[in-house]
């Protein structure tokens, strides 16, 4: 049963009415935020604010107040001639005052490569995310949680990595289009359209965001080697942080150079941004990592000497066994991660042995978390 | 004729080189960056770093150094067994003691309302974009130092904003699809799609990153009304930084919560992000500013009082016609803005006095600022 919750009484305070609830929590409500919340100024369809705040001065104020027989806040203004109903349910679950109090829970769970021996937290049946909606939200809970997913027995069509993504939502594209082709090509524009090794590595770190989530479609592997890796850049990063904080802090303070000069694109890319960043609750944002694309560095020559120690250590961490997880793609495989959090990188591959073609896509991270609010219900 | 600086010494110096120039500059090269950006280490089509810093230790440094007689810096490292060679004139261009010394310049050029009256300055004719690649550069130039452009006389075939904005790169996809059609619809999803007024915003502020360029195709504009309105959100933010300094140190600082629940889309998009940003340089970076699509503010209560009144401060300014310009868009009209800059709005209109059709099209700031570096032959 949904706990309700009675206003016990309202007061003035100052530009605020503050009201005491039956559970003994208090709440405070500034008079331009009620004002502007005012249910009556969104609009039906579009759900948009249609109130318009320059309507009313910033001395605008309740000229009364009351809790009305159904138990809602009824104000009268003190301009416009209007008069404001809130539901207390409403102002319970909106009171800044209580969401202030609770404390930040990060929805990532870090993992190194203990979670070679619990394949099963990040793999899921093609058939089970499109049979319905239960599988789609376990699906994009290993993507927003643990960064990572492995989607088996996928059909191995070309192209059709289409079919299962627009569950979720449109996709990111690039200058690589959609869907690029990961395979062995003259004169690469990048060196994943070789068989060689790639370090480990986030894609398309010279945007201003990088794609949130890279899906490759595995449709054929015969080729020997080109084992995958993945990496989670939060989980090194936080043994970073705990281990190193010198080298963290300087990670994080110092905007690094990244180039893009594809000479297949009549563009040049240039994003300065650190390689770790930090959300609004300290939580974790991005690990912006590919040192093939990494600029020359032009930080200040101050920072220069310790920049490139932490820089290499970071570098080091990225690439300990300690963290790494490695699989080999079969066909019907479709690897999905959040290219912000995720590094992957993989083995060199003999091109002689065996065809090897997988099919890449991006979306970004606002679909994936939008479509899990969406899945959960989430009243934001 | 380009100047040439030649190196007059060099000398060890800690864990850097210190280079002396003929003309009296000095510059520092730290052993670790000299060793990562040796030209040895980059694929010839990928123009991707492929040497790993990780095959040589935090300890490396030059065993011998010397000018050789092409007046290259020629290095033999105490490790890998490896000499580098690095071109003088290479050095000087990315001498990052010189780069920090360099005061930074705006590429911005602010406007109010003033403008008005040099329309020329923003408006650019359909034939001279496609017409060449200088053509395209005055274009784009607009858009990323004025952040605003009017092309005239452009075809007026649905869907052909398409070969315009190919000239640039591939586009932003959104929910809307590409492109979108501003029209009056019943039921509308966004109140753009009615005949109402809309008061100054941008688009899309609900995502991480909202779409950096926003392209309005005008089709058809038969109907009376719907004068568009235009306000360049950096003056504003200058503006306000100038004379409420406490209100624009606020707003800098607190985060605002913006949500999207569109009917049409099986999706909730929540996001948390300042109204006004800056970039590394202190110079301003967004301005994200939609007050239909602002949620239920819930930042803490000590902030709540001041921050509403410094949200209404900017709401005003924002709608002084002392910043605002309008035009009334014509068919063949494709109006082209930095939608995380300028502010678009329109006037209501009457949609029984005739048609009214707009295309609307996005495309990321990355794709205007690449191809601009590109045309001008930046070398970052």
């Amino acid at each position: 049963m949904h706990e309700t919750y009675k206003i016990s009484s309202v007061s003035k305070n100052g530009s605020s009415l503050l009201v005491d609830w039956n559970d003994g929590e208090k709440s405070t409500y500034n008079f331009l935020w009620l004002r502007d919340n005012c249910p009556s100024g969104v609009h039906p369809t579009a759900r948009e604010r249609t109130f318009n705040l320059l309507t009313v001065t910033e001395n605008i104020h309740p000229k009364s107040y009351e809790i009305n027989p159904e138990g809602m806040l009824e104000i009268e203004w003190s301009e416009g001639d209007h008069i404001s109903k809130y539901d207390s349910k409403w102002l319970r679950h909106n009171c800044y005052t209580l969401k202030n109090k609770e404390s930040y829970k990060s929805p990532y769970t870090l993992w190194d490569n203990s979670m070679q021996n619990s394949f099963e937290k990040i793999t899921i049946d093609y058939e089970e995310i499109i049979s319905g909606d239960e599988g789609l939200k376990k699906w994009l809970e290993q993507l927003h949680y643990l960064g990572i997913s492995l989607v088996k027995n996928a059909p191995t069509e070309k192209d059709s990595g289409f079919d299962l993504l627009k569950n979720i939502s449109h996709h990111r594209e690039t200058f690589f289009k959609t869907p690029f082709q990961v395979i062995d090509i003259p004169n690469p524009n990048n060196s994943a359209y070789t068989a060689k090794d790639l370090r480990n590595h986030i894609d398309l770190p010279y945007y201003e965001i990088a794609p949130g989530y890279q899906f490759l479609h595995c449709l054929i592997n015969e080729a020997a080697g080109g084992q995958s890796i993945a990496v989670d850049g939060f989980r090194v990063a936080l043994y970073l942080k705990e281990n190193f904080n010198d080298y963290f802090n300087i990670l994080l303070n110092t905007p690094v150079k990244f180039v893009n000069r594809d000479y297949t694109a009549n563009t040049i890319r240039v994003m300065h941004a650190p390689l770790i960043t930090l959300d609004r609750n300290n939580d974790f944002n991005d690990i912006r990592f590919s040192a093939a694309y990494m600029g020359v560095m032009d930080c200040s020559p101050d920072k220069m000497d310790k920049f490139y120690i932490a820089y290499r250590k970071l570098l080091e961490l990225l690439h300990d066994e300690k963290f790494e997880i490695n699989f080999r793609l079969e066909p019907g495989d479709i690897y999905s991660f959040n290219n912000r959090r995720v590094l992957h990188g993989r083995k060199e591959y003999d091109p002689n042995s065996g065809e090897r073609h997988l099919q890449g896509y991006y979306i970004d991270r606002d679909e994936i978390i939008g479509r899990l609010n969406f899945l959960n219900k989430v009243n934001p």
